[in-house]
């Protein structure tokens, strides 16, 4: 199996934490970030908004320590399992980016 | 805060087990399935490779019954945790999709 990258030469990665299980957020890594962060063992995104490498925690030192990456099966996907070297992965503060209830959300 | 749905009209939804927290799958809705994922209560997705509306389970009898739904911080991804109604997820009788670590994975 191989890697499927979008048109855009992304895959979006899921990232779990690994004590809680918590769903934190759903970043986006191409083979530069993926390679990267398998490397340092820390999370590396593509930043599609600001069109640069994020490695997430840089600025924040919430940092994120790879525990294992799983590819699902048709290899669209990243399933990362961290743990978590903050308290946040939201820009909120919050722990987990999916603090909102779809019925907070306009139509 | 609106959902931000991607130049194909997509929203990314990660399927996590509401049993035991395992992360099962990504799938992709637009405005319409997510509508009908709402309504009836069961995940239906938008079928990229087939460009099709796809209610999950409907060949399989796997269907997946929402038990919440949650967004981002940015609007850009759903969460949907679910109970399963079968015993998988994967096409190919896996329980999740993600059971392929990167290690075996072609660069």
């Amino acid at each position: 199996m191989e890697l499927r990258y979008n048109a855009q030469g992304l895959i979006p990665a899921v990232i779990q934490d690994d004590e809680t299980d918590a769903v934190l957020m759903l970043g986006y890594m191409n083979d530069d970030t993926l390679r990267r962060t398998r490397e340092i063992g820390q999370v590396v995104f593509w930043s599609r908004s600001r069109q640069e490498v994020w490695h997430k925690g840089a600025t924040s030192g919430d940092y994120l320590a790879v525990r294992s990456i799983s590819v699902d099966c048709e290899g669209n996907s990243l399933l990362v399992r961290v743990r978590m070297l903050g308290k946040a992965v939201c820009h909120t503060g919050a722990r987990t980016c999916y603090f909102t209830d779809i019925d907070q959300v306009a139509g």
